[in-house]
């Protein structure tokens, strides 16, 4: 092409390419933005490890089932209802560019104060919605919610029925989460709390400690306790027994994998890539991960006098629901701290709910994501240093927390927690009791808790034992003296 | 840098920067190719652990070796010859920019128009040619050919001899595959269909139902058939045994990399970050890959009486394989239909395979890729709305199927499916004869296969087992009353 | 907006725009390096699961455990101190266009040359330089050390003491890598053999064959002959005993982790989307790692009668640790060339280190990451065939090795291989010697190596045995008559 002369040549190719920037500069943050989600999506398969090794390996077929179904339940959930629920009021349609005018929430009135509660558009996702922004903003969302729903399969694994399981993760995609999630990140009434009463920027959870977090934590608390312990767990005094999961490398992958996903589940909640703040995120991400780890590991040592592995993988777990919500306000340094506490506090959290509260929750899943994740949305608070979230949920000015001169942010966040407990306890436990009612009870019997649930649920075996991979001779001739392979053990 | 401010100044930077935006935009589309052929390299790794999973123990090492090493021979094949013949008359040299003046297609003339056969240039990647923009291609390319070169190692399993599956595979990725590929995506006939005699937009396939599936499909077909069941697999009249597979969990866990590895597979078919379709392709896939799922689970639960987690996961399979055609061209609520339908397809399949035409696929890769590929084919033809695919394979308009108004797509659809039928049936079963002869046969001896095949035909155990993993004094106290641990069984 | 019509508007709008774009194009290179960077993370899995496969199941806890801390430790040491020597003379602040007057780099004089020793500024990511350029560039080269943490415990396992594991892997994070770093990647005196002295472009290695894989090999090597070999290793006349690992499918699955995690390592390695180059990185990588898995077949069948998958899964490693340094300097029929090689050489070492220098390495680590990491390096020096490096360390031109006329870069390889030899294999023998004088040395005792180091060291079995997974009736009347199902053996 040859370069333009005339001011109106000119003045034609700056306006193309302007324009050109503007659409590459979306088409960027739609990229990002899907890598990202497709990364969430992968955290699946790791919390499926974590839990299936951490379970006894009589139930790996149900496990693995029912943290593998749950995606599947998730989608059709949050494709019908659950994104109108979330995201029609607000975000969908508008981020990205898209057509505003096509939101819808449901307000109520308090005191003068608009309070929105839940969209009421986009069921369904219909066609004439059906943009590229709005279909980015739907799969990054959807593997927020699916996190949630997740989350309660490890705290009731080994005894849920999967008829039951079924029809309560429905519950979960299409209620529970969407309507909290609205809440904080649709427009709703706890992001507006800033705007409307001066409580810092509202509710502030940059990628989900207290959406996602908590709220699969406070499911697993009350839908656990509501199940009781799987036998055995308990004697007759009432103290705990350990039953140790069946295979620390399965667990260990699934850490791993968990800690890959987070990277986008954290970095993506720019939800564009024009927003480097996503480097900062990242890198706080690792660091508080590590940290919990750390600590976790040097905490269960002192404790029980060894550096478990379950501990470890616990640890940074608790270190990445914890950093979750903080990640885009603090410091390296903070974030540091916030994952070390973290590390302690799984460790105390969980001997809190097994010997205190006779919760028997096989993975950790409600020290982990519960009382982490309030943790997390404390640290907000507390910790926000100024340095980004301008603008925020239309308040001016960056976040700060307690310590950085705003003790507004901090009731905020007392305010997101006290709303997640109570809503998410009391429709998780109400819907809980009437999927029990209605489908005869989410439990397996005693024999087949006994059994195990894979052949009796599922109908497959989740191992199956096969002798021809030692072959007798060979196992004569070949291990040196000093090891003598047991033929009968083959693994 | 002081603004411009004379006319000349201002052109200058007009210039540079419209020049600049192009070279940016080159590379998100680089970028976003790349990356997404990542995800589908690491496909490979979910083929291998399906596949090994739904076999038996004493062959997981042969099989997981198959699974493995296919992706090496087909990149020395596709590197030599099969990108050249795919790619050589068109897309490698042009896109993004290339030139398009390198590129070379063998045609014949059938009745006054130009049927393209097959690439000539290209081969072996000569220096001249690699540029990025050839080298992105390339790769996206062979990750695709390489899907397809591992399909039949499921359905062969537990019984193929190791030196034959390599020669076989090598003539996948040279010359099967590639060909095929060029008719639809390298400028050959089936995509002229559309161009040359008013068939909606030629026979199109958005990310390969046809091109990748019912390739690896049709030839697992021939090949199972030819290579014969297991042994042990059908009774004296004729009834088919079960034969679990011997890992759900690794099956489990294949089928999430899978799915997570499906995104860069449909999404990244737009070959660039600069077409927004992707975030739909993406919801698109989500969406079918659920639908299937559930699907199958609630017909082999009907069928079976259990919710059989094999029947989930090739029934997520089956909606993704069904979605991968039809990605870029359906609504979300097709997409779920599609993948619905593909949900019972599967299951209907297997069966009609192991009952009906007597051929034993351990891993059930008929049903899923060769009967979905060929249902996802199809759904191009009947549901495409119209809202995508403007000038595709040089035909003006969107692409329509037959209930939007189009009946010439479904013709081009069909024979897309006959033209892969024959071909690939032809091709696939000649070679195999062909190499069955010169290498002594495809089948390891009935010694071998009874045995397993880790140590005859790969020198190892798969698994060894190894008896110190449970301190006999710690079994003996530490689990509670109600669970009796066995020392005997390792796992 | 309106198309502007004054030379004033137009003019604005063109300074707008070109501003605009060079945001997005930071932006995007941010992503890209972000990206990469969680994929090199991922690779840790990998590592994970390879080591863990090819050693025994009685150590499975301990092996995954010192794979998984190493990451965690790895964070904390690199933040505190390694980050700040490696790159706080040069890279971290300047590159995305930061504030270079933040770097410093601590020189000594050499003849008149001042020669870079280690950076000084950055420690603990202080939150003046804690931006988003930083943030990126921290967590790319983060994970890459870490990769070079993780080496040695593949060499070390299955009798190395945890707590003794933990201090020296905090050494390698704090000191011994980054000053190596530093040496090529952060301005140090290699990188700038070519400036000062005329030796080609300097000590360049694209990715790190020298920088990690070197480091780690040489670790390893030392550690390992420190550290002795397992106990039944070795027979009295000095033969060694084959002690293979106990899980197939899992080595294989690190591998394809590994191998996707690699495209990231060496195609990230361009730090810029805008740099399209990391395209033909993609494909030379995945050409190297074919051509390794291929040769060290052939050659491991023709040696030891079988193509025993091991060999596969460290052929191709080694063709990606070869390919790692010279990816971006030469063509696709020389990557295959530097593959091919890597694919012999790998199982050569392997015998050599094992029957000759008579070191236990369990893994292969010494093969795979120290002799295929020279061998990349001394590519590096032959092989480069001008077509990229312009102006790479301050020197003109391309990089071009000794076939392609400069015989200086091979010079620059070579002292840049015997630097690393000398000062890692110093640092690394002096650390490991005091580190074992502090903690009471640094092997197990041999009744725990025996026993399997999971109890002992970690407090839990790796693998815990159900025999819930079999029911006993089920067993009795399932199997086909040719397929007996021992209940004994469960997996």
């Amino acid at each position: 092409m040859l370069d333009p002369t005339t001011l109106q040549e000119v003045a034609k190719q700056s306006a193309d390419t302007a324009q050109g920037l503007g659409q590459l500069t979306v088409s960027a943050n739609l990229v990002w933005t899907c890598l990202c989600a497709f990364m969430v999506m992968f955290m699946q398969a790791g919390f499926a490890l974590v839990e299936t090794g951490l379970t006894r390996s009589k139930n790996v077929a149900h496990t693995m089932a029912m943290n593998f179904l749950v995606y599947a339940i998730g989608i059709i959930g949050f494709w019908a209802i659950g994104f109108g629920l979330q995201m029609g009021g607000v975000g969908a349609m508008a981020t990205y560019g898209g057509d505003a005018s096509l939101s819808q929430e449901f307000t109520v009135n308090v005191g003068g104060k608009q309070w929105g509660l839940f969209g009421t558009t986009g069921f369904f996702l219909p066609l004439a919605q059906y943009t590229p922004a709005v279909a980015t903003m739907f799969l990054f969302q959807m593997v927020f919610m699916d996190t949630t729903a997740t989350i309660p399969t490890g705290a009731l694994a080994e005894r849920w029925k999967f008829g039951a399981f079924i029809a309560f993760s429905f519950v979960i995609s299409t209620v529970i989460y969407p309507v909290y999630a609205n809440w904080v990140w649709g427009g709703g009434w706890l992001s507006q709390l800033g705007h409307n009463y001066g409580l810092g920027h509202g509710h502030v959870d940059f990628a989900g400690s207290s959406v996602v977090h908590m709220t699969g934590g406070v499911t697993a608390l009350i839908t656990c306790k509501l199940l009781g312990p799987r036998l055995g767990k308990y004697n007759a005094d009432g103290t705990p027994n350990p039953i140790p999961g069946h295979n620390i490398p399965m667990a260990v992958l699934g850490t791993f994998i968990l800690c890959f996903g987070w990277f986008g589940f954290n970095s993506g909640s720019t939800l564009a890539a024009s927003d480097n703040r996503f480097a900062i995120v990242a890198v706080n991400t690792m660091l508080a991960s590590a940290a919990g780890a750390l600590a976790a590991t040097f905490y269960g040592n002192l404790k029980f006098g060894k550096p478990d592995p379950t501990w470890m993988c616990n640890g940074m777990l608790a270190g990445l629901v914890a950093i979750t919500a903080p990640c885009a306000f603090v410091s390296a340094g903070t974030s540091l701290f916030i994952g070390a506490v973290s590390g302690f506090l799984v460790i105390a959290a969980a001997l809190f709910v097994e010997t205190t509260l006779k919760i028997d929750d096989p993975v950790g899943a409600i020290a982990v994501h519960g009382c982490n994740g309030l943790w997390g949305i404390l640290a907000v608070g507390l910790f926000s240093n100024g340095t980004y979230g301008e603008g925020l949920n239309g308040v001016t000015g960056p976040v700060k927390g307690l310590f950085y001169g705003d003790s507004g942010q901090l009731f905020a966040s007392l305010i997101g927690i006290g709303a997640n407990i109570v809503y998410v306890g009391l429709l998780a436990s109400a819907s809980f009791v009437v999927i029990g009612r209605m489908m005869g009870g989410h439990r397996v019997s005693p024999e087949v808790e006994l059994a195990g649930l894979d052949v009796p649920e599922m109908g497959v075996d989740g191992y199956v034992g096969d002798p021809g991979i030692i072959l007798p001779d060979e196992a004569a001739t070949q291990p040196p003296a000093l090891y003598p392979v047991h033929t009968a053990g083959s693994q």
